[in-house]
């Protein structure tokens, strides 16, 4: 049995949506056991509306809720039986196998820091949401707000850990890795980029392909973009509104004459194949790496299906073992870094 | 008459689609005199298959061409006698009032600053697309990738320019200025973004708005948005390839059988106008700022239609004032800068 803790209380439409989501998910995997942190009063009574296997549900009742305009590391601290802090302790003291959660974006990194804990060896852990693109399969963006500062072996920690997430719970056998950078040449990019490309190239745990555009985000033919947090959070939320942009433009002008309506009532099935492809929620949430167990991040807006599909995607990473592989790979990495500083070393004294 | 001088062989389908685009260009303004800098014989190839007014077009014959591959610097100083370098001494020469190419961008960057020169008082000049947004206004985004490195200060200058540029060539009474950051709140952003959003909220010749998202490029209500030349970089390439993502999504699914082939023949006009407000092209290219002279340079695959409507962009900003305007407003944020320092500077001593 899977073991996952839910941080029932987070996200704009919780608890609900979030119970509505773990019964969707209990229904769906069978080997699934799932313990819903939150105020057990306002849980129960979603419960009450629902058919589900009582057996593979638990409720650890909490006090207190972390609200989205709170500063992150305070609230962390101080709000000790919020729903996001006790989740991430059940998780640290072993009762669980992984963690979903729709709250805070900033509490969660800080939890996931401060009470599960960051993965040996992982300089820094990092946000992994998956972009649609034009092939269907999913662009792993890697950070994507996390760290807004960072250092070359950051972003080789970052190609790592997306790569072992892609293998493991998408069974990419050796997914293609770009560095985002304003130009595919090797001298483009400022210093951080520069460094990190060059690094990349000696990463011979990843499939490194050398860098990559802002455009290939979605029309690209990599599997994983790296990045600094503050770049690839500029990159995803641009695509976002274009998105948004492309959809309000095809409403306007599907609206303009009783013809055109006609065609958009004709073409509903097209649109929404369209619709369906650039869905980010049907994706589900973006994996936050680097920590010591599968956690799992859904936005704030997650509905019922969406939040299903983040425990799914939670579950898959425990299964997977996604934190070993991570482990082993930034390991074997590490090592290898080290072996050619001590080489280095040798040399200039020599 | 205003005089445009033109690269006529600088992009990918140069010397054709430049001389084309000029002689429609000529044709829409009864106003304008162009100087054609090319290889006189291929441009006199196209131009006797085209009906134009002589009186109003000239040839400056060049010998040489910079190529998209060529390390701008290099090219720029040792090319003296490329269409380039020509066309920008022309202009630094008061020949003509404004310049355009579709040549490469590294080398018009370059050509710019070295052979037309820098506005006084502007710290560095940038480029200045117009993205398409849902408005249908189009946002102006300013730096675009001349600058990647950038202090607070740039991107005041950055924002004082774009929001001249706004008003002079396009009739904007008040621009929204928005600066691209991780987050609309003020605490957000790496140094570089925070300390740019407190001195771009001192600046009183610009109307600044905050912090915006990535999401604000397209789906905003802003009509400047202020970065670094590579988050720029990143942001225009991420919506450019959703938007082929999303086009290349749409033909796909309207192929998939015959009653979707129908429906997309019904939607045609439909299709044709969400594409229309989409087109990079029909909006014009990017102005380059801050130089002594009103500077466009054009997309490297422009056409002929595109091309014109760089060169009226050229004609407008030249006839509007574009580069006086940018030097009265930078003066003045400068003067009051210098105010604020030496006041500083006297409470310290007293």
């Amino acid at each position: 049995m899977t073991k996952i803790v839910i941080d029932a209380m987070g996200g704009d439409f919780a608890p609900r949506q979030q119970v509505l989501g773990s019964v969707e998910a209990l229904k769906k995997d069978k080997d699934l056991y799932l313990i819903l942190c939150g105020d057990k009063t306002q849980i129960e009574e979603v419960l009450a509306e629902c058919k589900y296997d009582k057996s593979r549900l638990e409720i650890r009742h909490t006090t207190e809720v972390i609200g989205m305009e709170e500063v992150p590391t305070k609230a962390v601290k101080t709000k000790k039986d919020s729903s996001t802090v006790v989740a991430f302790r059940l998780l640290k003291e072993n009762e669980a196998d992984g963690l979903v959660t729709s709250g805070s974006t900033g509490a969660v990194l800080t939890a996931g820091v401060l009470v599960l804990g960051r993965l040996k060896g992982v300089a820094r852990p990092a946000l992994c949401p998956i972009i649609p693109n034009h092939r269907g399969t999913g662009t792993f963006l890697c950070d994507c707000g996390a760290n807004l500062e960072c250092k070359p072996t950051y972003l080789q920690h970052f190609a790592i850990m997306a790569s072992a997430y892609a293998q493991t719970v998408y069974g990419l056998e050796s997914p293609k890795v770009g560095l985002l950078n304003n130009g595919t040449e090797d001298h483009k990019g400022l210093p951080l980029q520069q460094e990190a490309n060059e690094l990349l190239k000696q990463t011979d745990v990843i499939n490194y392909v050398g860098n990559v555009e802002g455009r290939d985000l979605m029309f690209g033919d990599i599997d994983v973009m790296v990045c600094d947090g503050f770049t690839g959070n500029i990159a995803m939320k641009s695509v976002e509104g274009c998105g948004k942009t492309i959809s309000t433009i095809m409403k306007r002008e599907y609206k303009k004459n009783l013809w055109r309506l006609i065609c958009a009532i004709m073409s509903k099935g097209i649109i929404k194949s369209i619709k369906g492809s650039m869905d980010y929620e049907k994706i589900g949430g973006a994996m936050f790496l680097g920590l010591n167990k599968a956690v799992v991040k859904g936005h704030g807006n997650s509905k019922a299906s969406a939040f299903a599909i983040c425990i799914a995607q939670a579950a898959k990473a425990a299964r997977g073992g996604l934190v070993d592989k991570i482990k082993v790979m930034i390991d074997d990495a590490n090592a290898k870094l080290a072996a050619k500083a001590a080489e280095a070393e040798e040399t200039a004294e020599a």
